[in-house]
């Protein structure tokens, strides 16, 4: 058995991003003259040759000494730096120069810094090439629910088993829905497609019982690479009658638990760990986990809610809406 | 109108620590080695005459190379450490060398980071003087809230306004009941005894309807000093014929308003500006606050969840509790 904080720390594993730049030599990845990524030399060099062109100009521009990648100055807007990106990743593809890409997702992820855009997006990079980039990635992470009809209190929680065939984490548990928000969907969105398509959760039970509840951001370390990621977590309520089904093969069953044996399950390490780490959230922002029985309760959220130091988005909603 | 961006950023003043502590020449308070607060030059000056000084010995071994304050060797544990803070500040309250002490609490706040005490205490310190020694402190924040009783929404919250005679901000808004964790006082029992004492909550209330939903934290500046703080943060489910009641002569009056109306006076500065961190927190939580609706949400997130590079407390909880 694991402590929870033992559980956090494992994912939030990576310390001062500043130190561990500079004791790996990492390159920066610059937007805008702000930090967007960090890159292994190894995939810079790769950037350098002729891979690195588009239209025979060098997308990006980069310096040894300061051991910065920055895109060239003609790749000045969204449009422009996009197309660029996409036409260097393929010749790496083709050449298979960055292992990451033999798994490639068709899914653009964003990087925020370019306030002249809308959206504030820089440049969309395809999914497969972001750890390349070490780019801060976005998500979300679904708590399905049930409440007792009488007294309102949280009866238990819907949790997932991943797919045995799935390339990362298979067979451990995982919310009833959650995925990567790509191709600048929006975020609620992102939920209800989730929703439907891992869980065959129909829409209206998504749209009427999704209640957004905060982030938990973390900075992890796996095999493919450093990977800065915000999860926004929903709880949702859904109805006593219902019952999730695998729909797109990602899950192989769902499973109803109570939040004892959710807990359980957690500290047994059965939980893919960021999946923990909501769980973990869910517990601490419905009153489970507290410093009465929990000695390690400040430094969890700590681990919890570790700020990133990269552009963030901002949407295109008036600010008024409320 | 300012943003809630704005809002809270201006009470997560304090930016990189370690930078702030070398541009501003301040010395390091360590306890067991560890970061436990930062002091101004002046301040610690104070320290090294007779009046740092119990039993003709000096408590304070420091090294003005390091910049480092710490406890001589002789004060080795908790209860040594506790009297020989309390006389020094005796006499440099007598002396009156630092003004912070004219506001004598007659409250000890707690320094972590002993772990050979079963609550992991170093050293309590009188209220007054967290200030000077730049101590973390802990607190709790209490969202009093009505729900509808057919649709189980929250219809809103109870807001106080401070006494117009309150030595800190006198006039502002702020929630139904929050204090510091003073005597080393359990939070669950600091919260219902807050609400008791500021608002007239009777204790069988507090009980039934407070959920400890995690905490805001922090890193100030005042006029005080640099304060980094943690607020353990409740919500309270009132029952509907429940009217708060001022109590100490801390709270002028309260109000019950909609939750609509409670961002607009969070975004007039109506809100002492850490209680304004809480509302933001609980508009996050509740799904009120979304990234649809302000463009700063995830930096706003940020704000609200400073990790602090201070020893944190643990309980004497057994781990199993759960």
């Amino acid at each position: 058995m694991k402590s929870i904080l033992e559980i956090a720390a494992s994912c939030n594993s990576v310390g001062d991003i500043e130190e561990v730049i500079e004791r790996e030599g990492l390159y920066r990845f610059l937007v805008g003259g702000a930090l967007a990524g960090q890159m292994a030399a190894g995939d810079v060099t790769a950037l350098k040759g002729a891979a690195g062109q588009f239209n025979s100009r060098a997308v990006f521009a980069i310096d040894d000494t300061q051991h910065t990648v920055q895109f060239s100055e003609w790749c000045g807007d969204r449009t422009t730096r996009t197309a660029a990106m996409a036409a260097v990743l393929a010749r790496l593809r083709k050449e298979d120069a960055w292992a990451s890409l033999r798994k490639w997702r068709n899914e653009l992820y964003p990087v925020y810094g370019d306030a002249s855009d809308a959206d504030n997006v820089a440049v969309m990079i395809e999914r497969a090439a972001s750890y390349n980039f070490g780019i801060r990635t976005y998500g979300v992470h679904v708590n399905g629910i049930r409440r007792s009809e009488g007294t309102g209190a949280v009866e238990g929680m819907w949790v997932a088993r991943r797919s045995p065939n799935k390339p990362t984490w298979p067979g451990f548990l995982d919310q009833i829905a959650a995925g990567g928000i790509g191709d600048g969907a929006g975020v609620r969105e992102s939920m209800i497609k989730e929703c439907g398509e891992e869980a065959g959760i129909p829409r209206e039970l998504a749209e009427a019982g999704a209640r957004l509840a905060g982030t938990i951001q973390y900075f992890t370390r796996s095999a493919l690479g450093l990977q800065p990621e915000t999860q926004y977590v929903y709880d949702l309520e859904l109805p006593a009658h219902f019952v999730p089904e695998p729909r797109d093969g990602e899950v192989e069953s769902f499973e109803f638990l109570s939040l004892d044996k959710v807990l359980d399950r957690v500290r047994r390490g059965e939980f893919k760990p960021n999946c923990a780490m909501c769980v973990a959230d869910f517990l601490v922002r419905h009153g489970v986990l507290t410093p009465e029985n929990e000695p390690d309760y400040l430094a969890i959220l700590d681990h919890l809610h570790r700020p990133l130091p990269y552009s963030a988005p901002t949407t295109v909603s008036p600010r008024s809406a409320l």
